[in-house]
């Protein structure tokens, strides 16, 4: 089996559903957790891909991008979805997901950035709130339509790691208001009853993002 | 074989690579190309999956989000990447393209909506510019460890023809200048020079996006 390192600092963030697809598989890997800084960053960033994190390294091959990530363990541990067309389904869930997550970040930025009230609010109101509600909105129709319960086929696939960490961290962070979205929240509740992901859950580091 | 409909407006867009892999294949599709303004987008848009285009058809059965319609094309027709670390790769590749694109549309979105010039000057500088430099930079380092010339291993992946779609727009509208990149350029000649996308590429209509 290959070892597997995977670098990103001490949060879920981008790394959250990789860590879970190794929990999942009861595949060991080497979770390198920096610490926002204390030099680490700075020193390693140059030998990055992109100069960005999470990196995985597999025997050494390192591959970045969180997305690029997370398939390629969801193709190894066989999560990624049964068929072509399955995959084309999580791919488009997690690309939709990416599209929402720039919109929410566009809204962060320019809050924690101190821009303007009425750009935030105008920010806030024409971007971030259209996409949170394209994505539930393509959410729910995937689920009501699910005879498993899952987003994609029969069985749980990356996409729905990636969509329940999403909502987790929204939930934390005051995004997300599980009652006024019983459908995801079951999606939620399903995913984390898996023993080996709420083995994990219970016992990962509680971080903010 | 299965009949493919590839649905979205005419213009290159976000379609674009997945016409180029139909033509790079051999396989035929319909190319339906909506108009701008007509009502035909209106009447259609419910019955899509995210009330966005591009959508590709299989059969009947519908695939939504660019990316994912890309990569399944890729992985149906060959392109894919050979390995699931090539494959990893080029995941990589569009998802870094997709990170610029949405800064890149964020200056754009700014300027169109006649924001004041001091904001649109800050998203140009602040996040265009900087996703511009990463993602050229990251470009460029490819290329100079390439043995083929291709982005990804020793042959074509739909990663190459998303990046010289990606610079074709952006050249078309003054956002590339060849000139200053001299490795982008020879990728964009080497993908273009290829005979089934050579042909496309001349016959195809000529629009500004």
């Amino acid at each position: 089996m290959p070892t597997y390192k995977l670098t990103y600092f001490n949060a879920r963030g981008y790394a959250e559903p990789a860590r879970m697809l190794f929990h999942l598989a009861g595949v060991p890997f080497e979770d390198y957790r920096m610490t926002h800084g204390d030099g680490t960053w700075e020193k390693i960033k140059g030998s990055t891909p992109i100069g960005k994190v999470p990196v995985l390294s597999v025997d050494g091959f390192d591959i970045p991008q969180s997305l690029a990530i997370i398939r390629y363990l969801a193709n190894k541990f066989g999560y990624a979805g049964k068929t072509l067309e399955e995959k084309a389904w999580a791919d488009a869930v997690v690309d939709q997901y990416k599209d929402f997550q720039f919109a929410f970040i566009q809204y962060v930025n320019a809050k924690s950035a101190g821009r303007p009230d009425e750009e935030v609010e105008r920010i806030r109101t024409e971007v971030y709130l259209p996409y949170k509600e394209l994505y539930f909105d393509f959410l729910n129709r995937l689920l009501e339509k699910s005879k498993s319960g899952f987003l994609v086929g029969d069985s749980l696939t990356f996409a729905d790691l990636v969509v329940v960490e999403n909502l987790f961290s929204l939930g934390k962070n005051q995004h997300f208001v599980a009652a006024e979205h019983p459908k995801l929240l079951a999606l939620k509740e399903k995913i984390y009853g898996i023993p080996a992901i709420k083995q994990y859950v219970e016992s990962r580091p509680d971080t903010q993002f």
